[in-house]
């Protein structure tokens, strides 16, 4: 394995992380000043700054990215949602390149309207045929430019408005559908908090190997964890085997960075300094 | 498919649903009123009221079981952990066979301690080692009493703390481990609350077929889930596809009761009467 203890060169920053605490220009900066030299952007964020100024100051900054959050919710009610979403993705993945990102990552989405808690049925086969083909066609578009393409599977709990992705098994098949030849134009997105608790974990990773592994959250799993989406644990504070699953990446090939995305409401109101520093820490201590 | 339209011939009541309002005597008396010839009582309550009490009043009333609620937690920290866990594993089958049950459920366990907030340790495959010796003891024991055990695999997001069997696959792979022979008497309980989102469940239940499918219980998946565990939601109040399901359940020869089984801080809070009230209309309606 790699060895984390001693510096940052492979930590990245994922900007949910601060999302609360800082605009994404600040991330940026306390990113860059504590010589962290890989950032994740979200692209509301992003939108909020402004593309242009982003991309300037992460070429000015020196400043590299693990990946770009986030494309995907394909799924929709009608045609013309379905068309709307495609478009969406065009223009993420135009983002993406803009700001010469290694890849996009697709939360692929779920039950229409599910996520303000008004789903418009619960047909979740329909939900994973309409992502398969949202994906189809964003691919196309991705591959003529040259961005790859992340399935991100979310944790079981999130499968009903977030993502109807939820094993790396499942995006893998996706992968196999979509890419049979391995191309590096598609693959996964695996993230700790995600997909922890899989027994087929081990084996999956070593089926997706270096081609399809495209990038690597990581976090922690609490006990006890209050809220499906809003608390994440700091590397360390739960009881995820972050090591070992590390070890597994690394074993199939993994040589990319490792991303802090920690969405948590206890993190995010704790200076934005501490909360980085502390990252800096588990990573070179846990990782 | 079976018609459940115009009785409650196929209905069983979980002695969870109605646990903060009612001891277990008033649960089965409440039943029996209500004409539902089935229910499924849990240990703890069982205790509370006295087993010979509660047999007598099964049968004075004419109740039948569709399981006995749970043995399982299996992981320990040492050999006297484990020894315990056997132990007690065993008491549960002969409650179980005093009860007259059809099967004992079993939820795993996982981390040691976890379930408190304190895991002694995260190594979950150590854990899941843990459980495939210990259902395959309590099985000899289990088999020598011609009392069956049913696997119930737990969501993903209840992997750290109660069971760290997470999917239908799993609990099926261990079935062909310690009783490749389908005898009967190892076998699955399918919670559609656990196992709604998982894209291999329609062929993981065909997988298990008439000899493993021992147990069926539903409530329904809201949005938003609250709490990761006493949140569920009653059937129709959420997005489990509920009628595709026990489709695919009898579709694999599946004849049994479907038990309700719901975890509900919201729930706990109403009257009784109107609660089962409910769970009557609702199996005649949703389900």
């Amino acid at each position: 394995m790699r060895d984390f203890s001693s510096d940052v060169a492979h930590l990245s920053i994922n900007s949910a992380t601060l999302r609360k605490q800082l605009g994404l220009p600040e991330i940026l900066e306390a990113c860059a000043r504590r010589g962290i030299r890989t950032v994740c952007p979200w692209r509301d964020q992003v939108a909020a700054a402004g593309l242009a100024r982003i991309a300037r100051q992460l070429k000015d900054a020196g400043l590299g990215l693990s990946g770009y959050c986030r494309g995907g919710f394909f799924p929709a009610v009608d045609a013309a949602g379905l068309a709307r979403a495609l478009d969406d993705n065009r223009r993420a993945v135009d983002e993406a390149k803009q700001l010469a990102a290694p890849c996009l990552v697709l939360v692929v989405g779920s039950l229409p309207g599910a996520l303000g808690g008004q789903p418009t049925h619960n047909d979740i086969s329909l939900a994973r045929a309409q992502v398969l083909a949202g994906i189809a066609a964003t691919l196309e578009y991705a591959r003529s430019v040259a961005m790859p393409l992340a399935i991100e599977p979310l944790h079981p709990m999130q499968a009903a408005d977030r993502a109807c992705v939820n094993t790396l098994e499942h995006a893998l098949d996706l992968c196999d559908a979509l890419d049979q030849d391995r191309t590096g134009a598609l693959g996964v997105a695996v993230d700790v908090y995600h997909t922890w608790w899989d027994p087929k974990l081990e084996s999956q990773i070593a089926r997706a190997g270096r081609d399809r592994l495209l990038a690597y959250h990581v976090c922690d799993w609490l006990l006890e964890t209050r809220d499906l989406v809003n608390d994440r644990g700091m590397m360390g504070d739960g009881i995820i085997e972050l090591k070992k699953i590390r070890q597994w990446l690394e074993a199939a090939g993994y040589a990319g960075p490792a991303e802090v995305e920690i969405f948590s409401e206890r993190w995010w109101q704790r200076p934005a300094e501490d909360v980085l520093e502390l990252c800096v820490a588990r990573y070179q201590t846990v990782l």
